[in-house]
């Protein structure tokens, strides 16, 4: 697997790509919650080489994104399954989905919808909220170190700080 | 760049992978919403190779997420600015840093956090929610074609429903 290693930058979302490894990853899962679990049904509907494949399931366990079951005794047939973890990489699609209706297909042109099989209706654009729940403009988001910040980080973001003040003076 | 071409999947999931390239490319966007702006500082912050980053960058210019300005005529020192494409990127970079803060770090671990300037206070976890504003557990979202499916995708979520209705039967 041809991954970059970008767990030296102290952030998730490095850490969170590092992870998924790369875009096939993404579109296992996507294939798993359309309920797809064999290797055969995986490989037929992606058109992916069976070798790497075989390499991208080995891994997704590996990481605990779906777990290798094997429902009959009497056969070799695995079936792949998403795990809580995986499961968890919902949000994500949807991100991912969103963005791309609204920036490369525009409405009405939806190839894939989600939907909440109680209302049948389709969701609702993912919104960045406030604890309590209201939503944030985009342009009133920062990042800063977390709890878990390095002393690196830390220092970058007053680097960051103080660029920002030089720049703001006249 | 060593792009696998994904849009033969009739999806926004494969067009946004494959729009958005390769991991650097987001990373680059987490540094803009930084307020990185110059080649200099992105090359240094993020450790990437001087070809490697003036690739994505020009790349990323193509396809509208950055905008290349020239703040000043008498110098030939560029900066590069989210457009409302790039910053439309925000719900999916907060998407992946939550999946790592939550499988990856842990609680209490996170090394970024974003926050809202005007509360100060951390972003919610993402939620997908019906079109009324509840929460849908994940368990409840199903994929289905959209109004832009292809007939191919149409074919293919009857095939899904077929076998399930055959996995169900006794």
């Amino acid at each position: 697997m041809s991954r970059k290693r970008l767990t030296h930058l102290d952030c998730s979302i490095a850490h969170s790509l590092d992870q998924i490894g790369d875009w096939w990853t993404l579109l296992i899962v996507r294939e798993a919650f359309l309920g797809i679990s064999t290797f055969s049904a995986f490989q037929s509907r992606l058109g992916i080489a069976k070798n790497i494949l075989t390499n991208r399931l080995d891994y997704l366990v590996d990481v605990n994104v779906l777990e290798r079951l094997q429902p009959r005794s009497d056969t070799a047939r695995f079936e792949y399954h998403l795990t809580d973890k995986g499961r968890d990489l919902m949000p994500l699609l949807a991100a991912l989905m969103q963005w791309g209706d609204r920036w490369l297909f525009g409405p009405g042109k939806e190839p894939l919808e989600v939907v909440d099989v109680q209302s049948h209706q389709r969701i609702a654009q993912l919104q960045v909220t406030n604890t309590q729940g209201h939503a944030v403009p985009l342009s009133h988001l920062r990042f800063r170190p977390g709890p878990g910040a390095s002393e690196k980080t830390r220092q970058q973001f007053e680097e960051l700080r103080e660029r920002r003040r030089t720049k703001a003076a006249p």
